[in-house]
This record gives C-alpha cells, structure tokens and sequence, in this order.
C-alpha cells in the first residue's frame, strides 16, 4: 500500500503538537482515513537536538518542494510573508496545504483556494478558526443546503477569559489583564487580542465562506475591551446580559453588516455562558436555523486535532478539490453595508449632577427604554438600554443628550 | 454538464421538507456542490394530486432501482422493514442513500455500511442524530486524529421540552406531557421518546462510529423519565443542577459503560443550559478536549438540512466510498462494560418519620455526602448526594438504608 508523505513547516508549539498527536494516534488516524501515512519532513530553522523527530529535521524549504513523494503539506508557520510564498509555490506543485494561519487565509484566502483548484489540490483550514472546534468543514459541508443568515462568535480566548474573570472575580479590566499575562493566555504585547484584530480575522473567514465573497479585515468595524469597565459589567448583569466581545456578520436586505466589538448578550443565549478560554460559534442558517459549536479555542492538542483532521482530509482527496470550499475576490465592497446604517439596541451608561432628572429627556430622545438598576449607584449616574433604532440615529441622539450629561459608555446588544 | 438524478422515498415531513428545500435553495446547492442536480423520482404510496411536485411522484421502487440514471436515494420512510430491504437493494446496485432513519442504522448501520463499500458507494445518516445539528460528519472527520473518551448528549427534544418546562412552570411530568402533546412536540402515545428509547438509538449511532464497533440498543442501560417529580428537580436546583435525559458513553478501563437516564448537570456544564426541544452532543477527544454541538433536534425543515448536506456529498462522492464513516459488526459484547460496575454519584430522597435523625446513618453508610436543603421541605423528607462509588455499592448501601426509610428516588450525577 502506497504511504502517503507528509511534511511540516514550523515546529512551533502548533507544528510539535502536530507532529506529537499524529504519531500517538497514528493507528487510528491510518484506519480511519483508509491510507498509509507518515510524516517525512519537519521545517525549521531552528536546530532540535536530541527530538525524537531530529531524522526528519530540514531547513530547506526547496527539499520540500521539490520532493515528488510529499503530497500534503502543514503550513505552521504563521504570519503573511515566507508563508504565502512558500503556499503558493506548494500548491502550484499540486500539493496540498493545511494550515492554522489566519491571517493569511483572511488576506489570500481566495487567491490561494484558486491556485488549490487550478492544480487539483486543497488548501484547508480548519485549524485557522476556533482552534480545535469542528467549524469550517461543518459550514461547508453540513450546512451546505443553507443560506446563511448571522454568524455570531466568540473567536478570542484571551478576551473571553478576561471578560469572565472581571464579572466572576469583580476585578477591573487592567488586573484580568494582568492574570490573563501571568497564567500566559495574553501575549507581553495583547494588543492583537484585547483590540479585535485576532478575532477580525477570524470573521473574515468564517463570513467569507458562509457568503462566498472575499470579506477583507479592512471591511469589518473592530473595536476591543479596552474600555470594558467593571461598572458595566455589573450593571448588564442586573439586567440579565454579560458583555462578550462578539464577531458579528448579519445578512440584511441591504448587504452584510461585519463587526467585532463587545456586545450585550442575554442569559437566554448560549452565547452567554461560553466563559474562559472557550471559543463557540453561533451559525444561523434559513433552514435549519441556529446551531452552535463550542470548545476550546486555542491550545496546543486542540489546534493539533484540527490541522491532522485536514490532513487527513488531504490525503483523501489527493488529485481532487473539493468544490464546496471557496470563495471569490471581491476588491469591490458593494456587498457590505456600513454598520452605522443598520438597526441595533445599545446600552449608554452617562453621569450627570442629578442623573435622574434626565429620565424625561432620555425617554423623549429614544422613546420607551429600559432603565438599569445597580447595587451602590451612585445618584449622579443613569445606565439604559435603548429600542432598536439605526446606529446614525442612536449617535445623533447621544450627541443631544451629551449636552446635559457626559455619555460615559456605549455597548452594542446583540 | 451531467446532471446527478436523486430519488426521494417517503414524502412526510422530512421527505417534503427535502423536496422543498432542494428547490428553494437549488442554486446555492449546486453552486456550493460544483454539480448540477435533479430530484426526479419521488417514492409514497399516497397520491398527492395537485402537488407541484407530481409529475416526480412514483408508487413503483422497482422504477428507482431500475434507472441507471440515478445515482443517490434518499430513504425517509422510516422503519426497520421496507426500509431495511430497499436500502440493501440500491446499495447493492451501487446507489448511495442517505437517510434520516435512526431505527436502521442503530440496528443494521454495521451490515448496511458493508454493503456500500463493496459496491462503490455510500450510506449517510447525518439526519438521524440530532436533526440539523452537524455532528456525524464532525466526529468522524473533523475528530477523526482523536481517541473518544465520551460522548455525552440531549439526543431527545419532547423529554427536554418537559423537563424545562417542569423547572420553569413548576408543574408536573404529567402536566408538562399534556402541554408538549398539545404543541405537537409529543406524540400521543409518548413512550417511544419518554422511555428513552429514541435516544438510545440516536447514541448507539454515535458510540458505533466513535468506538469502531456496532452498539446495540440492547447493550445500552435504558430508562427515560417518567419517575422524575417536581420535588426532585426543585431539591437538585437548589444544589446548583439541572435534571436532563443524558445519553452517555463513557471509556473506562475496562470496556464502554452505556446509558440513557435523567441525570443530574451541574450548572457549570454547558449542557445543563440546553433548553425546550433544543439538543446538543458534547464529545471529548483526547487531542481536542471537550466540544459541544447544538442546535434543533427535531422539525421538517432543520432535518431537511441534514438531509440535503448529505446528498451533495453523496453526489460529490460517486464512485468513491468514504472510508471514515465505517464500523463493524459486534455480536460479542465483551467490549461492554455492566454500567452498574461504573462509579458514580447519585442524587437521593428519602422520606422517614423524623428523618434529620438518619443523617448520621447516611454518612456512615457514603461517608462524606451533600445533603441538600429545599424549600418547604417536609421534616419527614431528606435528598442527599453520594460520593462517587461503584453503583453496585451504592445500590447495597441503599437497600441497608430502606430498612430504616422509604428511597423515594435516585438519579445519576452526571
């Protein structure tokens, strides 16, 4: 029986965790793919003295290429610049790639799922979304029969893990912070994190699949939980949400509203207690309606469990695409709509001497609101939820109201 | 281009559903599949005059298996007989089937699976778990690098219907299956969903393709929910849990351990928030960790999804079978472990005259045990939870415990 040749580039801690998983489970992975398998060549430039894998150890990226054996290549690596040469030239050879980058998937995903197809090869990346979590292959595949609606996700371990420590522990954004750094959940550097861009990406591929069009991260509106304070976080929940920071796309009449902000999810959404590190994806599809998928969203063994899931895939389908996974280019934006135009409840938080006095001009400006109760309110402080108005309207609105009081917080319902 | 002709057998709710939303959605199914596709058969014995769809109808099989020109049948008869005969023939001559028919494939999946890959073609099964929710194809593809631990899932949406409506209406069992009957969620005679029967089937499906060998109904601990009153669901609220109807694999040493019964879910564990007819499937893989999939268990037009997701990939798939989907045929059972040789902790309620003086007994008995407060607790009552220990243990300790008060209930934690 013919052994399929596998390689992998980047022997980082998703690129080891691949290489560990696929030999402890090799047996099952071999009978339940019905091929032959093994891994022939590891891409690093470090050295690995004394591993295990330290015969299969290459720094030449041509060996790879150039090997007529190596049908399916991890791309592990990360980032925009070697790896998207390095994938273009691999596909180009009619190999295919499996990869956990997304960031190049959210930038060159189409192009690089056309190189796949004109050379009757694949480019997957499961490993690229919600980390171990059955994501791409089940909005492809499963849900193939269906217009998609919403995608609505928690897609950031890191700032779901801080969210929920600051309304578990009652303790500001800045110490969550601190906690998430020192159990290493955040980066030295969390700004790719607690800002969105991380998250953002993951949208783009998720909405590019769903809807078939390149959706670029410049397209989504992206704003993080810098400004998350602790005394909104207590008053939502007096109210029955939790503040999570969601990646939203909604199909409207008028074209596709992408954003990645915090928002105010209600108890009665399973959104709502997705907590700590955990990813899930809400998929709202015109037949079978919403579906959610929940687990681990980053880590070594569950981003590992991914990126051997598509390789075997690959070696399944070696000389044939599969046709359901793609989507076109689209410089072209027109299928987008600002999301400032599109209809959305918001909680305002703003304080002002008397608060209570602008009950009478709130209710004038939005027309019926739910105002918020907190434990220790201080009397010179009003917290409301808004009707669902378009977002131009709400900002209008607040810009009036901001002459008699100073609106201290805004955030999004979902 | 080719056009793939499928045949529909059964034209009830699942079987209409298909229909319609084949050609509701036709143009995205053929896109998304990169194949044209027709439905051009479509198999009751009923007459539908007047339905736009009866130029398709057919009361002849014989015409199906007989026309070379069709490729995929999808079989939404239901049923063990006719069902069983049909799908052996077409597998035979090398037509794929899909299906929505739990009973067939918890009782002949092994056999039927055979029979398509000797014959170059597949038997799907994606709607007969858990309605449109994705999870046969994410377990067997996406999991595939993963040893499965547990499976653990709200396969039956009438039972969770009554469940959270007893929790959240504070009625009784037999008020809350009045109410689902008349709602349409239960049918008349309810036995078949609130003995636990149909979710024994649904997680035999699941346990043959995780573990890799046939699961009978008969080798699964079965009992549904008939016995679980409102007292206990307040006394296990109380304590910070949900009663659900849990279907569960579990992989111990020493074999699978198999059981459909109410259980207790802590309300940490996302399953304890899924609510009305909704279902979900947790499962744990040793490389992914936990992951949960949710969605609608039940209905015309979820299922529909499942349905159609299943016959692009069969269309996709002609001439090819897919290895992954497979698991053998198991008359020993020696794989099987007694669930009662399992450990466990359980919820109990008792009733005695003066019944705090049996505290002592109790702990002697289970040494450290929760007991839990109520509510207008009556004095002569008293419900506690077990340590974990073999259930054949717990069961003696009981039986010494009756002699001194009535056991009025015992549920399984989960």
């Amino acid at each position: 029986m013919k052994v399929s040749k596998i390689a992998v580039m980047g022997f980082g801690v998703v690129g080891s965790g691949t290489v560990e998983l696929f030999y402890k489970n090799k047996d099952i992975i071999e009978k339940r793919s019905g091929r032959k398998m093994d891994i022939k060549y590891i891409l690093d430039l470090r050295e690995f003295p004394g591993s295990p894998f330290a015969d299969k150890m290459t720094d030449s990226f041509d060996e790879i290429l150039n090997d007529p054996e190596v049908t399916v290549v991890a791309e592990l690596m990360g980032g925009k610049t070697f790896a998207y040469d390095y994938t273009k030239r691999l596909l180009q050879s009619g190999k295919s790639v499996v990869t956990s980058n997304k960031e190049l998937v959210a930038y060159h995903g189409a192009e690089l799922i056309k190189i796949a197809k004109e050379n009757k090869c694949n480019y997957f990346f499961e490993a690229s979304v919600g980390g171990g979590i059955p994501i791409i292959r089940p909005l492809h595949q499963c849900l193939a029969a269906n217009r998609i609606e919403r995608i609505a996700g928690i897609l950031n371990g890191t700032t779901n893990y801080i969210l929920t420590k600051m309304i578990y522990d009652q303790i500001s954004f800045d110490q969550a912070l601190a906690d998430a750094q020192r159990l290493g959940y955040a980066e030295r550097d969390p700004s790719a994190d607690i800002d969105g861009a991380d998250a953002c990406r993951k949208l783009c591929i998720l909405g590019s699949l769903a809807f078939g069009k390149q959706i670029y991260p410049e397209y989504v509106h992206c704003s993080g939980i810098r400004n998350i304070a602790l005394e909104d976080v207590e008053y939502v929940a007096n109210a029955g949400y939790a503040v999570k920071l969601i990646g939203l796309i909604d199909k409207t009449e008028n074209g596709l509203v992408a954003t990645v902000c915090p928002r105010l999810v209600s108890v009665n959404n399973p959104l709502s207690g997705v907590n700590d590190v955990f990813n899930a994806i809400m998929i709202r599809g015109d037949s079978v309606g919403d579906t959610l998928f929940y687990g681990r969203g980053a880590g070594k063994e569950a981003t590992a469990s991914a990126v051997v899931a598509d390789i075997i895939d690959a070696v399944k389908h070696e000389n044939a695409d599969i046709a359901s996974l793609t989507w076109e280019d689209s410089t072209d934006r027109s299928f987008m709509v600002p999301y400032k135009s599109a209809n959305v409840r918001v909680y305002v938080r703003v304080s002002s001497h008397e608060a209570d006095s602008l009950k009478g001009l709130i209710t004038t400006l939005f027309g019926y609101v739910d105002f918020i109760p907190r434990k220790q309110r201080t009397e010179n402080e009003l917290a409301f939820i808004t009707p669902s108005i378009e977002e131009y309207q709400i900002d209008r609105k607040l810009a009036l109201l901001s002459e008699h009081a100073e609106v201290r917080r805004k955030i999004r319902l979902l």
